[in-house]
């Protein structure tokens, strides 16, 4: 009889990796565009420098990658920056049912062995979707126990989906693999009490670090245990004392795909207000808007809006974040929502700050969460109407590729030269024809 | 008002480490030399290899020495390999309280940080008391509750300890050292599921990794959290729920000193059997005895010696570790119970096997858990007695540093020529008279 763990770890090894779906390895890749896009973006600030430096320090063996950055490293100290990189402007992907994130945690760890093993594109994308529906399956086991106690699940469901990624990679066997979540599992850790700083993206970089070691230390000869997932004194036992599901982890295993339920964020900013930002950059590229036509921009919402969001007069970049005045004068003038558009210049620009005075809301109970009317009044007498049922982002309503690609392209320019961005770009899209993963780390190093 | 962190950053940043009590540095100097005894030994098993070998696979930049190699390494890898060294045999020290074991996760981050940095060997003498006592404390903060529901305390509360060390010898302020213990107190991890395997030693080792890294990170501007202990998501609340206590964390601190309860461990095995142990050494050196004049080895012990060690026939190492008999038979063919006694070629030595034979015990309900009564029936008639009142080993009769000596020569010789033992000894003795740790880390190397 199998425990929980193993039959986690025999789903991982056994899957054929040519066979899984392909949809499932198209959204490998769109998530590891979108790693990409945001990776570069945050690799140009100080709070990544903080990491940048570390990593250079280290002067570890140059076997693999770090995003927006000259400079290779060891695979864990790679897996462990490109993940706090992926994770550190809250603009990575989100997995609805548990709000995990799972590239942050997943995609370094597998990127970073595959470069440093040459493991071909196609096992790569293989590996990053096993390792994702691990993720997003222990996520789903605790859930919402684990994360209402105060645990960070990037982190702590994050681990077992980087070593389960790396793993696959490694060619681990069952025992080996059940050893690697073992390892991986007793080193889960975050604690939401540190939402606010660096070590809120820490937490996926250690993920991604640990899981690639833990399929690293196991591959040759390093135990855990039989069943860090279920065991007496395991995850569930220490970790979600008030609740777990093992239906949730195993059940359909190979049918049912939580990588599904992940989707791409447009904004870089909290989910409520997207519907307005949509609204507006609709009506604004639509009819070619400047700020000086705008005499007002008025928004019915659902509740949420104005208990989260309503901040008139934000002073600092994070204010912005949490401002829909903001949100919408910044997605009016520069028609994007970008980590960019909350820089503190952005917040204190007198252009933005002029139209961010003419927004205003009012709730509507009967809006969705994910729904907004929007209406824009000009100065020359024009008013403006835009519905958004459905914003974008959802499962329900994916980001398109075209729009992934333009997010892509505008944070990704932040860092690298057009060229080399379309050059990535294709390496992206055509990685799983590629024989290693070679071109893609290659181009993701900036100077 | 200060948050609980805060208060326990301030004790640690302002402590005078000059006016540091002296046993306290002495005590200091006691729990490195048993560090390197254990972690020399252990660096000759092929468990410890897996780590050796990935360490130097790394290649990082050669900053930090390794117990028992030839390597250096970058500080966080160092301290990593030697926190998994260090309890890797089980044979490290015990704060009585909380069954914490401080050295392990803390030295390593202490030494190696102080071997980086040139600090002066009594910076790192005092580093490593305040960082012991910050361990201490944050395990006695949720003892029993924390370690009941499943948590290992050694690397949970001691990567608190590890980081607390670690920013003092980076000179930390107290807003930094907030934000220290806020980002290692967020990556504590490490839960007994795992114990039996190398997870266990690993947490060790991940403590002292990460708590050294914490305050690398937060020297140059990484921030945590204001109260990553007693936050409405912090350790705490997530980690202990069932309670808690702050007079535990912070009641008296620089007056009452946990340090004070920490014991070595006169043998590598539980530490029930450990009376008899010494009764038989004891009676073994005093006569001269020899496994051939042995008839019976009688002892009266306390009940839980036949509950939890009763074991006449193991097969192999670790289930010696859980046989009074073993334990009694190797001390009195060895004089010894080191990792040694336990390998599978000492339980299945003949030689051990026919003295394991005339072992036996009777329960006796007034003898305490650190006591014996010992009767030797030897072949030519006579009889010998030895009562030990209290073991050595525990605060209330430590180990002697003529024991400690004894222990240090016979394991480290393991590993070093006789000369670089001696050299060590001597090293270690004088640290706070050194410039730096470089003696003791150049010498505490192996070919």
């Amino acid at each position: 009889m199998k425990t929980v763990t193993q039959s986690l770890a025999e789903f991982v090894v056994t899957s054929d990796g040519s066979g899984l779906p392909a949809w499932s390895l198209h959204e490998a890749k769109r998530t590891l565009l979108n790693m990409l896009a945001i990776s570069l973006s945050a690799s140009r600030s100080g709070d990544a420098g903080i990491m940048l430096n570390w990593a250079r320090e280290e002067r570890a063996g140059e076997h693999a990658s770090v995003i927006g950055a000259k400079l290779k490293t060891s695979p864990g100290n790679a897996a462990l920056v490109n993940g706090f990189l992926c994770h550190l402007q809250d603009y990575d992907d989100t997995h609805f049912p548990t709000i995990l994130h799972p590239t942050a945690p997943v995609w370094p760890a597998v990127l970073a062995l595959s470069e440093r093993q040459g493991a071909s594109g196609l096992d790569a994308l293989g590996a990053f979707v096993l390792g994702a529906e691990t993720a997003c399956r222990v996520a789903l086991s605790v859930h919402p126990w684990h994360y209402d106690q105060g645990w960070h699940i990037t982190g702590t469901a994050g681990i077992f989906g980087a070593a389960a990624g790396a793993g696959r990679v490694n060619g681990l066997d069952e025992e080996q693999m059940t050893n690697a979540l073992g390892v991986a599992g007793t080193l889960a850790a975050g604690v939401r009490e540190v939402f606010g700083s660096h070590g809120k993206p820490l937490h996926a970089g250690h993920a991604a670090e640990n899981g690639l070691r833990a399929a690293t230390w196991s591959a040759t000869g390093f135990t855990g245990s039989d069943d860090i997932i279920g065991g007496r004194r395991g995850f569930w036992a220490v970790a979600s004392p008030d609740g777990h599901s093992e239906e949730a982890l195993l059940g359909d295993l190979g049918e049912r795909w939580e990588l599904q339920m992940n989707g791409l964020k447009p904004f870089a900013n909290g989910i409520v207000s997207h519907p307005i930002q949509q609204a507006v950059i609709e009506l604004r590229n639509e009819h070619g808007l400047q700020p000086e036509q705008i005499r007002s921009i008025e928004a019915r919402v659902h509740p949420l809006v104005i208990e989260l969001m309503n901040r008139a007069e934000p002073r600092v970049g994070l204010e912005g974040k949490f401002s829909f005045q903001h949100c919408a004068a910044a997605a009016l003038v520069d028609g994007a929502g970008h980590d960019a558009q909350f820089a503190d210049s952005k917040v204190q620009d007198p252009v933005i700050a002029a139209v961010r005075a003419r927004v205003s809301a009012t709730i509507d109970r009967d809006v969705r969460e994910d729904e907004v009317y929007l209406k824009i009044s000009l100065n020359d007498g024009r008013t403006l109407e835009n519905h958004v049922e459905h914003a974008v982002g959802s499962p329900s309503n994916p980001m398109s590729d075209e729009a992934l690609q333009k997010k892509y392209r505008e944070l990704a320019g932040e860092a690298l030269p057009e060229t080399q961005v379309e050059e990535l770009l294709h390496a992206v899209w055509t990685l799983d024809e590629a024989p290693d993963v070679s071109r893609v780390t290659q181009l993701m190093q900036a100077s």
